[in-house]
């Protein structure tokens, strides 16, 4: 008899995995349970659609050559069988039987099974706070929800708004309805937005979402929706501050969908995602799970814990098939929680371990930030703020954090290949990248980062954070803080925290003006601290036993500044 | 007494070489002695100048901030002392002495020093053909040739131009001169252009740059240039053709200067560079070299050869000067052989080994090619056409190829890294690369290439590539050819060759249509080849045993076609 293979869900794993499990048998019989009535729907273009960047709701349903996805595509161009709109109501295992009913009709039938994936997705959190219910909250999750914030985008029935969440899904929603000028802020209960990154890059983002005019409150939750006549009229956060808005869209994570698992008996995980093997094989041999409602290893740490991204979901719902059609042989590695999201002119990526992350987990890691240009300055060059995490101990990369203007995908995916590959930063100083001017400097960021984090790991450079340094400033700890760019620049932009300006260039004629007591902390920095670091070097050479260079220089300055 | 370090050369690799000599000891004498008027010159940044991406030709010798890099800078910034227009005319290794003359004054002078970096750099080879020294042919490998050819731009002063050679320099010359309105014809020796690239690739931008005016010929050498009063007026191939032009570019690659080391009787591999080991330290225990110069060791196939990169000189440059100052610790590695170039809107990229260079290495390499969109199709996405070669024994990555107008960058750094990690196939087909819809489809080209790849190695997808099937066309060879698109794309463009169009949708009940002989060869297609493979699997299921996948698809095709 032809194999039977169900697959319920029908976002991105389960179509992957049904697909693929086809191919790989077409004499299967293939079937995909999906209780929405849209398949194949790239969620993640959500906020692209909402925010205008293209017209036609359909394209996020269909194939490149614009065929929508539908039952009937499933059913001709694979030959798989798509019940949409179509809820699994329960798993006999014992049977291998799927009870399914149909939403339209309200008819329940079984769906019997030889292998059974589940791709039950995720939903969204709703902080349970008064007034969730009312009209005008919504989150984007969905399709429906994609197509209400499209319309109110379309119609402009909306001045004000609030976003809830300051996550990857919350900042994108900020961009897409901030461009459809609409007046937004956005509210995080945590001391920053985009936690994936460390505070110091998160704060550089929050600073350019508020340049683009859309607030951002961090650090104070939302403790309260208000309302009239059932409608949303405001939040109240728990400072005590009121803000009217006419729409709030929730964004604050979510939940893994493993309650048809549980139900049924299978393993779930203390995170809420069902529990799977190194073959995406949750505790029942004949049922494999993938995409956002399992739980998946961190190659890095060796973590269990949800990890809803899209990439992550086709990968394992191609390996899931392989083992369900194949029997067991192919491992899914896990994650090492590569990311990247745009923010507006700027974009925010990160691969593997952040330097809080890294430290929670008890590696000894170290950090540094690097700025620069991604291009040579001649050829239109943009600028590139990295964020290194190495392990002492191993030389290890441990991460990446990238955030700017410039090319931050391209160095975050190198980033995640070096840590796929166990790669050093000694192995990182000689890395061989692809240069040309149009598209890297001849040094490229990630190298030199890897550069200065050897610098740093070999005692050459005393490196400060600008927290570090920030931390200092408030202590009025002693220190003789040098601006060592050039007059012009300093006209231009300073930070004015009491430091003295001496250009580099003239720095070998004046150590007259430096401190006499050689063990003064000396704080160095200029546009991105590689003339620091020159300056640093030389002052050492000359005696001063407390060089500090300023990492990243003001390029990464986060706070206020004189001018 | 203080370290006296000589540098030979003010390029990439001598500056870099000194800059870290200094800051790892600036109580360091160091001086570059450097025959050109002028110091650290963006050399690869020339096609750019020439073509008008930018105006001032300082910003090719000035750091970001526009401070040109002139002996002026290198002393008061770095304490460096730079003789410009300076000549090093022998080497007293005995004595550790340089010879030098003063091009201006022509006072000779000795250099004595500890430790000594050649960085000589390489020079155009010109073809001894005759004519050649005619006015009006030049090369664009100094500042000078560089100010010369943007003149000719500026001026209007030429209307028609040859490139000799359709190397990376050759064709980044065209676009130049081509984008200043001047009727350019690249001339190539080899049957392709752009070597780093195998053919198939290769003939999709030659195709590219004949699509934006400029001609480009192969396989068909210049045999003399011709000229009047002295001045060039054409150029003669070998086939007979003569091209009246009256500005040729030679850009047939370079030679390194090696010249200075061998009459000091350090030694010089066959390939004419200098021989380093491990260290960059030539057969004098206290001379190092770096840079266009040397011969390196290519990472993947040992072999040793010269590697005249931008990026390679500055790590080279690094490396040496930590070697020459601490004692030998540190190990440059070699290279891999990235590089990309721009192509108009095209770029082509490569790294590590392509299938020709594979197979002559006597790797038993797999290859192939695939296509596709670099983000999703709603994000303003670009064609992407990547080749992959990985070891059959090892399942090793070996290379990578990238042509198109999509982010071919972004995916050579990926698969350097790759390669540089020792990832396999199997690696790759789960890797975690940041993925979100501005920036990458939902499985990033470099993924998607590597299911490709698995499913060619497991036998589960035979390819065909174009040359391979163009051959049977022309041998004339039984197969039943069928394009799987819609009857929309076929309208719009189609090959021509006799396929029949049996769109993927309508397959599975038109299998009457097919071959009644099983065994008969079926050639599938589609415009990238994904639908092609999903009927292909469908086809041998019901019993064809000989079905081919034209790797690519339409996309890649390198060769006329109906429409």
């Amino acid at each position: 008899m032809n194999k039977r293979i169900v697959v319920i869900g029908g976002s991105a794993a389960g179509p992957k995995a049904a697909a693929k499990a086809k191919r790989l048998d077409q004499h299967a019989q293939v079937t995909i349970i999906q209780k929405s009535p849209d398949l194949s729907m790239a969620s993640c273009g959500y906020p692209y659609y909402v925010g205008g960047f293209f017209e036609d709701r359909n394209q996020l349903l269909s194939t490149p050559i614009g065929v929508v996805r539908d039952p009937k595509f499933y059913l001709k161009a694979k030959g798989i069988t798509a019940k949409t709109q179509t809820e699994a109501l329960s798993i006999d295992r014992e049977n291998r039987i799927v009870h399914c009913r149909d939403l339209v009709s309200g008819v329940e039938f079984d769906e019997p099974y030889d292998k059974l994936v589940l791709a039950t997705g995720a939903s969204p959190i709703i902080p349970p706070v008064p007034g969730h219910d009312l009209q005008g909250i919504t989150t984007l999750q969905s399709m429906q929800d994609a197509d209400f914030l499209r319309k109110i985008v379309d119609d402009h029935s909306v001045s004000k708004a609030v976003i809830v969440g300051g996550g990857l899904i919350g900042i994108e929603t900020c961009e897409a309805l901030q461009l459809a000028g609409i007046q937004i802020t956005t509210i995080e209960m945590l001391p920053q937005i985009l936690t994936f990154l460390d505070w110091d890059l998160a704060k550089l983002l929050e600073n350019h979402v508020r340049m683009h005019a859309a607030n951002v409150i961090t650090d104070n939750p939302v403790t309260a929706f208000l309302g009239e006549n059932g409608k949303l009229t405001g939040v109240r956060l728990k400072s005590g501050t009121e803000l009217p808005c006419e729409l709030a869209v929730i964004a604050v994570g979510v939940r893994p969908n493993s309650a048809l698992a549980g139900k049924a008996g299978l393993t779930v995980g203390p995170r809420g995602g069902i529990t799977v093997n190194e073959f995406l094989q949750t505790s029942d041999e004949h049922i494999y799970a993938v995409g956002d409602c399992i739980e998946v290893r961190n190659r890095l740490t060796g973590e269990i814990s949800p990890a809803p991204y899209g990439d992550l979901a086709n990968l394992e719902g191609r390996v899931a098939a392989r083992n369900a059609m194949e029997g067991n042989h192919v491992v899914f590695p896990g994650t090492i929680q590569t990311g990247i999201c745009k923010v507006f002119d700027f974009a925010a990526g990160s691969t593997g371990l952040s330097e809080t992350r890294a430290r929670a987990q008890g590696f000894d890691a170290v950090s540094c930030v690097t700025s620069g240009l991604d291009k040579p300055h001649f050829m239109g060059a943009k600028l590139l703020i990295l964020k290194m995490t190495a392990d002492r101990k191993t030389g290890r990369l441990l991460g990446l954090q990238a955030v700017g203007p410039g090319d931050v995908s391209k160095r975050i995916a190198e980033a995640a290949m070096a840590i796929m590959g166990n790669l050093t930063i000694e192995d990182l100083v000689n890395a061989d990248l692809p240069y040309a001017p149009p598209f890297s400097p001849a040094v490229d960021n990630l190298i030199m980062a890897a550069h200065v984090m050897e610098n740093k790991m070999r005692g050459l450079m005393k490196g400060l954070s600008v927290v570090e340094f920030k931390e200092r400033l408030e202590r009025k700890t002693p220190m003789c803080i040098i601006d060592i760019r050039s007059a012009e620049e300093f006209e231009e932009t300073r930070l004015g925290v009491g430091e003295v300006l001496i250009p580099l260039g003239a720095l070998r004629g004046r150590l007259q003006d430096l401190p006499q007591d050689k063990e003064t902390e000396i704080v160095l920095f200029c546009k991105t601290s590689l003339r620091a670091y020159e300056a640093a070097t030389f002052l050492e050479a000359h005696g001063w036993s407390n060089v500090r260079v300023m990492e990243g220089g003001l390029a990464v300055w986060p706070y206020p500044r004189e001018k």
